[in-house]
């Protein structure tokens, strides 16, 4: 099937443009009132992310009521930990809650990676299919999948964290443990990202949120490395790798083998432009809190952070997910803003 | 009453010293089974903080105990909101928690700044006082502050947060209330490291824990400019400043009229050198899951950070406050390698 709006497709490769392609993180979730009302006949989160006609319902509504550039699959991260063996519970206003975590040799018999990944992983496919069909071409759809330090983080720690000291003391107190466990969910993560491009991903996202608590070299060697062997084994379709906060690394990150880098809010486009240079698109980053002000606030900002643009290699998006009490209208405004912008280069 | 061991405010002068002092955030804590013996026979964390008798004892310990070049007073940044009108709890296993929070021009109310200072917080300045008696002289006793920013954020949050985004809302929502607001912090800010000055603290450190949540521009303006009225006011004693993941704001943060610069370890301290110069100490920042590791490596990567120090204006830290499950003995590793390492220079 042809797509309509190719846009954040070219802008991944580098191509011509003719204006910037604008998507949100989170943009499929509680901002919208359509969401919660698909979101409050089901259980919960889990069930959303379950059954594949609500999850290819709330992927779809950001493309019909906010008018984005692309859609991204309604799911969730924790998907592979639990396919490989450790189940979670996504707690309301707590977030995510594993029973079991790993902690020495025995615990990998709760990290399976030898197993029919578009098997235990169905619902996702099945949603992605589900979605290209209702979307009918007119937006590409976006997969995705946590980096592998990002998981290992929830499977070692258990729930979110502000340091992540349990699984960083892995690191140290058993690093070949730390890298045995790193292996098998960075197998399990190209498998997955191929199935999702197999069932009609137009792009894959690597989310490494925890990417920002460690060292520069420590993330070289947990995460970094781990993150060259995901975005080397996926050549079907661009890949975006987003490691919020890794500042440090963003020299080491622009020489991997991806088309985008997704960026934090932390930092200036013009400082990153020159750390990451010309050969990369880079995506984000509006501060979320901007969404907080008045219209002509996010207009200015939006226009602000697009005037810092040195080259046409961007896509646009907020520096981390959309918050949830944002009102959907000062979304428009952005979006608007973006699309009404005019690339001078 | 003269130092026998003054080598951190050496340190922190850039003046001549014979090898690099080292303390650590949060030495005075769960760590010590002494500690959580005095603090097993109080009703909480509270009233250690406010039991000048007490404080100054677990204050001490780590000097006896661990054998650190300074001891820092036991306190908690928080007691300068509650001497502002908003009380705290210590929530055990949660952290702090305020009833009531600011979110509008009504709230300034509970954000007083014209108050006797040395009145209402006279528990933490009798707390130095008995200290430095007690210490007669051998190590130098740290006063400390949270920044102003990081102070704003409980105020408005009324509790930890991974983004802080009810404060940062208020920075685009409503700027002229939270510089009002930042105003009164500082001001407080100012008068109580003053008053600590005057009890007895023979250096001070202002901790801004959440700098690295704001981008570059957002921290010159809410948080940099009052750390630069604070830094202007204290001509005193050396003063720290520790903005905790604000790597973007290094070189303008070291512009500052500052002796020593913090860094958490997320950062190389050649990297951070090239950024600062060489006309400040700079204060960390090993690891702090460094000490999860064997002695053998707890020794090996303290001297490999020590390699790596291209000046002698270092006071050596972790770059975060010490975990409380972290065996004693490993911090005695830390502090015996760093007591033994050699300047060469």
């Amino acid at each position: 099937m042809s797509l309509q709006n190719d846009l954040i497709l070219r802008a991944a490769r580098g191509e011509q443009i003719e204006r910037y392609p604008v998507w949100l993180m989170r943009q499929a979730g509680r901002i919208l009132p359509e969401y919660r009302a698909v979101r409050s006949k089901l259980s919960g989160f889990k069930e959303l992310v379950e059954t594949p006609e609500r999850a290819a319902e709330v992927t779809i509504q950001p493309v019909d009521l906010l008018d984005v550039d692309a859609a991204i699959i309604f799911s969730d991260i924790l998907v592979v930990p639990e396919a490989m063996g450790l189940s979670y519970e996504m707690v309301e206003k707590k977030g995510p809650w594993f029973e079991k975590t790993i902690h020495d040799e025995s615990g990998l018999k709760w990290a399976e990676s030898d197993f029919d990944v578009e098997d235990r992983l169905s619902y996702v496919l099945e949603a992605i299919k589900l979605t290209n069909r209702e979307l009918n071409g007119r937006v590409p759809l976006i997969g995705f999948a946590g980096a592998p330090w990002t998981i290992f983080c929830y499977m070692v720690e258990g729930k979110g964290s502000k340091t992540f000291s349990e699984a960083r003391k892995m690191l140290y107190a058993n690093p070949s443990l730390a890298h045995e466990l790193l292996k098998r969910i960075t197998k399990v993560t190209i498998q997955y990202l191929k199935a999702q491009i197999r069932a009609g991903a137009h792009l894959v996202q690597v989310f490494d949120s925890w990417a920002g608590i460690l060292g520069t070299e420590q993330y070289a060697e947990f995460g970094l490395r781990y993150l060259k062997e995901i975005s080397e084994a996926i050549q079907e379709v661009p890949i975006t790798l987003f490691s919020k906060g890794a500042i440090t690394s963003l020299p080491a990150l622009s020489k991997l083998d991806c088309q985008t880098i997704g960026l934090d809010w932390n930092m200036h486009m013009d400082e990153a432009r020159k750390l990451v240079g010309e050969g990369r698109t880079l995506q984000g980053n509006l501060d979320p809190c901007v969404l907080y002000g008045s219209h002509e606030l996010v207009a200015n900002e939006t226009k602000r952070m697009l005037d810092s643009f040195t080259s046409s290699r961007h896509i646009v998006n907020l520096g981390h997910g959309v918050y949830p009490d944002i009102d959907p209208d000062k979304v428009r405004t952005f979006i608007k803003t973006v699309k009404e912008y005019e690339i001078t280069s």
